[in-house]
């Protein structure tokens, strides 16, 4: 069929064309099916289609296609229905629950990362995993093929080390720690960090309050080699790009399927060529893994597909039930991070988590023997030379050096939360205090978020300060203070739920 | 946070809002997370954003959220971040493999109808039943929910008859047999039909060769009093809306959860107040039902939701690896219904399965003896009351009763196909068929399609004609035509499937 090219300059992140219903009828193709400009057969486009958007006889070509047809196009094209892609035939045979071969999930893979798939699609498969899972062999081969289909680093020597946490914990600023540590030990780091999605400050979203964050993968690979690590954010690499594609629908649809969690943070560290990794799966009450066994769980899984991709694989079963350190939101964590690297003070969650892991990974990388990598890590802290190595790094990522905790801006609106009774603190809700910093404006301002004065089992009296609330935005800081009094964070042995007045039978 | 309204005049079929990268951060929302616009607390709309198509400090509201805001807004509005709906959470559980409550299936349906559920939710909930299935509970909730969320038509007197086939046989035109022969003998039959997605014509589509076929509810309801029987366009009626809006995701997924299947028959049927239904069960090679024994599980099925429904409902597993009747295609198989009507002559295929359906619910309507519907459909066909009364249904939708089968335009350009070796037919493909003639033009081109003169089992010389292909337009005639030279829709046997040359290894 003939129709008159209509560009339509918005970015869709599919190759997507629309057609005028009455054309998409003559055409005989429905919306989700796929269509063919003749003359360019390396494209197949998504069809979704209108009654009035684009007139009959017109074919609408978002961004994305007229990139890919570099712009050059006749005025009328001819365009004929195409077949859908072979993967949607694969991810039809994980909703059966048959199992993938390596080329389908090659393919699969290459087409997501290709923006082949339309959303639903994508939902299909990821609804599918999450209910069905996949085999061992499949998420090694998903893993691998995430790293082929994106840039990969290869250093020279080795080893390369790594770590990652799972998330869910509020306040978990300890790479800000572990990096320099390891990386003042003569070993490389390249570890790429993730903004927040749902949580109120990833780690590349703290580490932007002392530096930029975004580079290639071949500037992560030279600034690693000169200064031994690197704090950046991995979004902004081509790095394993499909995990990216996945969790945009992932997020949506609120599900992480453990074969593609596996998948996605060993693509992550595959691909920057690590070697010998600790994972950080923090556990309990508000985080992702309910209970140790779910953690041990998770931690068997990890250890065998690192084997399977040749990687060494530690993890740290830790507690994740209370925030790490006392404070929540960017530049409130770096001013706590800062502190302890300059000083040593902090709080002894902070710099227990941080050293156990780090000593772990001067264990794996062979500087420390077995049983010394934590007080290595100490010492490295101790001695100034972790904070010194992050001087370095926060320098060759372009920041300023000579920063100091006390440099760093906090939200100039602050309000105090405080105890509702006397007594002990018997609850302390995570995700409400990820939601009170999110409110206040936290992460996308970074001088927004919560200082906690009063942990779980900490005695109270009525009146005494919990929590401090900072905000850049006076609005937001009252949206946030609303919130936090509607419903509390935390409770306090004795306290009363809700006050229920006399109740009369009308 | 205060955005400027942009209107965009675009339909999306969902309340949809689209905001700049920039605000979205600021806002704290994600895409496909929701929003709302304060002193409209009605309306939760789901975020899109863009990096291009709106600036940043404004809101694009699609067509939907403008029509539901009345059109009526100031020129700055006040967002802020709303909750998902709860149906969200409740998708979520099918996904975990839990049971809903009635009021939670109900509350998910609601959200479906008002729009209220992104694509990939939906995609999520589909892919989730049709790999866990819903219980008999939720399946006769669901239907209940869906025929409660849109129209419903209720007659004063009894019974009120119904039929379906579920489809996957080419040339299914019985509908315009059972109708007139039903409604000519006094029973009342409201018969609502779709068009064709995939298929080459849909009863709609069929009966649109003859008259107008959309109508409301209300128009559906006086007309079938008024002549005892109409054969109309469903998507044309607000009558069980979910169901039409599920399919628009089940298409592009090519997946019809059991539980959903079920659903979507039985909810079109109540809400037009049908109490005795036929349901033609075509199963076979090439149907949706492989085999005899997947008919009797369905049949079970729709039998057992019936009666919770109140319904009654027999069932006719049917043959359906061979086409019904020798037409496949809108005018050709109108052609090939009205000379059975006006002459008694026609294949079997069509008159036997016909007269089968048909003599079912006469019985069931209690105007034939039980073993005595059969004749009395035959009789009803012969004397020429069947005809009458189709004349009558043609004339109160609005077409031309003094039609004949002479007089209904097939397309101009035509092809045979013939045989390429002398034997018997041992295989012919439905799909194929289909394919064939909707590369002809078919459903859209009411006079394309394909007439088949042999069917299987019976024997042709080379170069007999084995079908003829319809087209209105010359360029899908020739595509047709090399679709079906490439990919032969019969084997004879005896026949080259393929001819490979020498093959010389260098």
């Amino acid at each position: 069929m003939q129709l008159k090219v209509q560009p339509i300059d918005i970015k869709v992140g599919k190759y997507k064309v629309i057609l005028n219903t009455i054309d998409a009828k003559e055409l005989g193709v429905n919306k989700g099916d796929r269509v063919r400009i003749k003359n360019h057969t390396t494209l197949t486009a998504i069809v979704d289609f209108t009654e009035d958007m684009i007139s009959p006889g017109m074919i609408g070509l978002y961004h994305e296609v007229q990139e890919q047809l570099q712009r050059e196009w006749t005025e009328i094209v001819e365009v004929e229905p195409a077949k859908k892609p072979k993967s949607t035939r694969i991810i039809r045979k994980v909703m059966d629950g048959f199992k993938l071969e390596r080329d389908e999930i090659n393919e699969l893979v290459k087409d997501i990362v290709e923006e082949n798939l339309d959303d639903i699609e994508l939902a299909a498969f990821l609804t599918a995993t999450y209910i069905r899972d996949l085999s061992e062999d499949e998420t090694e081969w998903l893993t691998k093929a995430m790293i082929d289909t994106g840039e990969r680093i290869e250093f020279s020597s080795s080893p390369i080390m790594d770590k990652h946490s799972i998330g869910g914990v509020p306040g978990n600023k300890i790479t800000l720690l572990i990096v320099p540590i390891v990386a003042a030990n003569s070993l490389l780091i390249p570890k790429t960090s993730s903004r927040a999605i749902t949580g109120a400050g990833g780690t590349a979203d703290l580490m932007e309050v002392l530096a930029p964050v975004e580079f290639t993968a071949q500037q992560i690979k030279e600034m690693t080699e000169k200064v031994g690590g690197v704090i950046v954010w991995g979004g902004a690499t081509n790095i394993a790009p499909a995990d990216d594609k996945l969790i945009k629908i992932e997020y949506p649809l609120s599900i992480d399927p453990h074969c593609q969690l596996l998948a996605s943070i060993m693509a992550k560290k595959g691909a920057v060529g690590a070697q010998k990794v600790v994972m950080d799966l923090p556990t309990g009450a508000g985080t992702k893994l309910p209970d140790i066994k779910a953690g041990r769980k998770l931690a068997r899984d990890l250890i065998s597909l690192g084997e399977r991709l040749g990687m060494d694989v530690d993890c740290a079963i830790t507690y994740g039930a209370s925030p790490v350190g006392r404070t929540v939101g960017p530049a409130l964590e770096v001013i706590e991070a800062l502190k302890v690297l300059e000083t040593m003070e902090g709080p002894n969650s902070l710099i227990e988590k941080s050293a156990v892991i780090a000593g772990m990974l001067l264990e794996m990388g062979g500087v420390a023997a077995k049983g010394q990598g934590y007080d290595l890590a100490i010492e490295t802290l101790k001695n100034g030379k972790a904070l010194a190595k992050l001087k370095e790094i926060i320098e060759i990522q372009g920041g300023n050096p000579d920063v100091t905790h006390k440099d760093i801006k906090v939200g100039e609106f602050t309000a105090e939360l405080t105890a509702p009774a006397n007594g002990y603190i018997l609850e302390f809700y995570n995700k409400r205090i990820i939601q009170i910093a999110r409110l206040a404006g936290a992460p996308n301002d970074k001088g927004a978020g919560v200082m906690i004065h009063k942990k779980r089992g900490q005695s109270v009296e009525k009146g005494q300060p919990v929590l401090t609330i900072y905000a850049e935005k006076k609005e937001k800081l009252a949206d946030a203070i609303k919130s936090a009094r509607e419903d509390l964070p935390i409770i306090v042995e004795g306290m009363l739920l809700e006050k229920v007045g006399d109740i009369t039978e009308i």
